[in-house]
């Protein structure tokens, strides 16, 4: 299975970007993950994602908050997909990351996840290593339906 | 090849999203489209996103506007990544459709991109179907390649 | 008299939706209380709406936060009115539920009102019942009077 | 059947809020209309609303733009419920219309549509109206079909 | 002199709108105050503002949060001057309040201070009052000097 | 009577001023107005807030968009009341001009009316300089009356 | 001298940075412009910013709309000052590129100045530049004394 | 080396702004603090300002909140480059510092950084400093090179 990619722009975005290994680990899904910076070091960062198709990647995920530009930096750089969480650090609340993330001109997509959105970033990466895997979809599919039936327990037991 | 199926909740989201179904035959991708609504068809949107992944598709596009709940309804039926594209119709400039399709809650995720930006949406799609595709992710590459040098060309020719 | 459905999208949502519980239990009003998640469990939310007027529901309210889509997922199932409670919860204070919520599109209404605003969706639950109920309108009449004669008290008391 | 009051704050408001009474005469629901302000006709805006229940009236609609009061002033003075329609007039595009019209302290809910949805609150009054008015509810069940219809029949025409 | 008038939505206000309270007090003006909610009382707080003119008050100052109604809902009584202070309780820091606040429709002026500037409002009022008043206007003065003062001997003790 | 000054940051504002001085001139208030920028001539505007008082004025006005400092500059040399008037010139419909205007530091307020609201700015002055003229708060009331009798005849004669 | 590089994302924004270009020249500034985007010519982009001390540049201006990187991408390979114009372009006003360009991390400063300020982007570039270069000041200084005679004049002949 | 003058408008800003002391110190940059209020001593601040270039500053930072005039104020009575730090303080989290003090008119720029971007402050005063000290600038690079390290440090050692 390709891998998945996850690069943070700091490493203060660990405890926000932890959510996505561990759903990552739990779809048995390999990944490797990184600290790299779009403006502190950004030829490391270029240099990854230009090598990445060819390094068995197949989604990067990138965690960034405030004026995010790491997700666009690695989009530029690989037609691989790439996900973008815009952090909720900062005064803001996270609007800036969300828009510096999601507003890409023409031509260089970031697939954008909420704010703080990192589990949901891991699962839109087995989504799309899904498409052409039954066996990883299958297990994605019982996912929903655990969470579902949890959903459902939880309202059984609901006393209000 | 998988197909793209492109859903827009409403007939006047055709102008924006024509854009996601030129670039899609630009590209040689097959594509579906319909009018569907989360609202005003519910049911017939969750049937098609369930039967989505039987019947071909590979990745699903969802554009709305206002409280943009389309591609939010469809990726709550099917494990094939979803994108959606927030419209800019309305008062709001399209700030409400992008809360609306982007913070989306664990489990669910969509793949978010700009405002309008229908041509995005199909890149990525294509992005998405191209991990699997040599011959496609070929093609992306050349496309970025012309990109860039539509940029340079113009940056030669720039008089200021 | 008629229920009232209260259907909140998480387990989480439970201290801001437990005061809806308390006003109708106040005010003498029977209901019915449900987890149940646009998301994570579409078709029990839809098929809970879809017979909610022959279970004897009168009104619906839906509590979620963030991409709010519950009380709209339940308004397209059917014509009984549907109140939403945009949660406060997440990053960004609850202007991402508020939009997600009041922004619907012609034909499928949302009756919203303030972001955890779950007392006053329970009051007005309770004026809609009242429409055709002259003891429950009085009901809440005194009630009015009783929250007018709290507030002259205070200012009897106000000591500046 | 009892009436609904459409009240606006301003003749300027007459071109959003003509589309409400379009909806209830559609729906054959009688109704009763009137240019009233909060801010310079404050004591016969609430006397029409202290009189409202014994005048006739079952449902209450209220449109006004920036800091929009009038929903709420009259809410204040009826156990009615109150619809309240955001105006988009303005330079902010209504967001100032919709925070000033939904976000009412407690013990007086307005129930808040979108900006400019004046077609939706006169369909959420009708729904009010519908709760003890089973012949009314089966039109909006059947006006519910005819919008599902026009959405599938658009569907199968579409050609892009 | 004038008296002033405070006036506040909810007991809630007190720790805000005490600042006005204490200021009014060290510049020996005059002020009666009261809890008198624009939706829960709003009889009484219109009789208030009605009669204020009369009763010897040369300014109101108005307190509220969310969708705050009570300063325009004076304003629409009087002709004194009404200033309103948008209190930033609830869950968007206020904007909510200054919004509901500050656009009024012509006619019906708030002179708005900012969110929670209980202090300026006092200042303001005294402002007003000092427009004929030699001696009051001179002891602004000597605030400001004052103030001025207390400045530059933070500035000559800065050490950075 | 004390004069009014209307100070405006540019004369691209004066489409938007003119009306404050149209209501001055109905009321028979006396005023003078300038065009004085905080930042291009601030020794200027400086230099007429200090000596305002002395001049004969009893209110000021300053009008100014986007980063608008004009207000608070000129209330920084004054003790008498200024009221701001935030233009929406610039992209942003007027919001930077408001919280430039509005969210001034204890001790130095700023009476903020509605994004353009130039009518009110007027009628505040007029409200400021009647609390110590009963003649002009006659005509105030008066204009009010007139205000309130437009509204039901406008109300008399709706059709809709 | 030293020269300003301006770089803009897209010749769309032309007719925004063209006030810069006009400005240097009247300032008798050289300067070299440049189309380079930071998605679609990203190794460009970052090569001139990255020769640019070495070319005699000065200074860059960089202007860009939406999820603007490009100042921020400049920036990350220079230490020389980058001024970045947030353009108003997209459907949010430009507050989008506006956060995007000045909420950049610690250690990489973006000089940001108004959205679509191009004017100001060259005035900031002449006074870095003038910080050691007297003659230069003193044009910049006569310039402001020209803004504020134009002003003094208009305010001369103001008929209100 | 030309000095920085560090200028904050009231002494809570000391928290943000002592960091900008900091860098200034590691850099071997001369500087000087000051407390000096654009409301509340408008004259001294705009006088330190007036005479900063012949007292030998090169550049002028300027920290303040809420509608944060301080920078503006100071760069209308020097042409020296200014620098605005918008301080996060009040309860809109810096959106109304930021506005205030980016969004100047034509003619007077703020070089503008993140809301409590006290550090990229002295950063960005620094490059201004080394257009023309190539000692500075090389030093700047290093520290660049180091920020560099520490992120490629921090990725090697990275266990997720």
């Amino acid at each position: 299975m390709k891998k998945v990619g996850i690069v943070m722009g700091s490493a203060s975005d660990l405890p926000v970007v932890g959510k996505a290994a561990d759903r990552l680990r739990e779809l048995g899904i390999p990944f490797e993950s990184h600290i790299l910076s779009a403006h502190r070091t950004p030829l490391e960062a270029a240099e990854f994602a230009r090598g990445a198709r060819e390094a068995g990647f197949g989604v990067l995920i990138a965690a960034a908050g405030m004026a995010a530009h790491l997700a666009g930096a690695l989009a530029a750089q690989t037609t691989l997909p790439v996900i973008g969480i815009p952090c909720g650090s900062g005064k803001l609340g996270g609007i800036d990351a969300l828009l510096s993330t999601v507003m890409m001109p023409s031509g260089i997509p970031v697939a954008t996840v909420a704010i703080d959105g990192a589990a949901n970033a891991a699962f839109l990466a087995a989504e799309i290593l899904a498409v052409e895997d039954a066996e990883l979809a299958e297990k994605l599919r019982r996912m929903r339906e655990d969470a579902a039936a949890d959903v459902l327990k939880k309202d059984a037991e609901l006393e209000l």
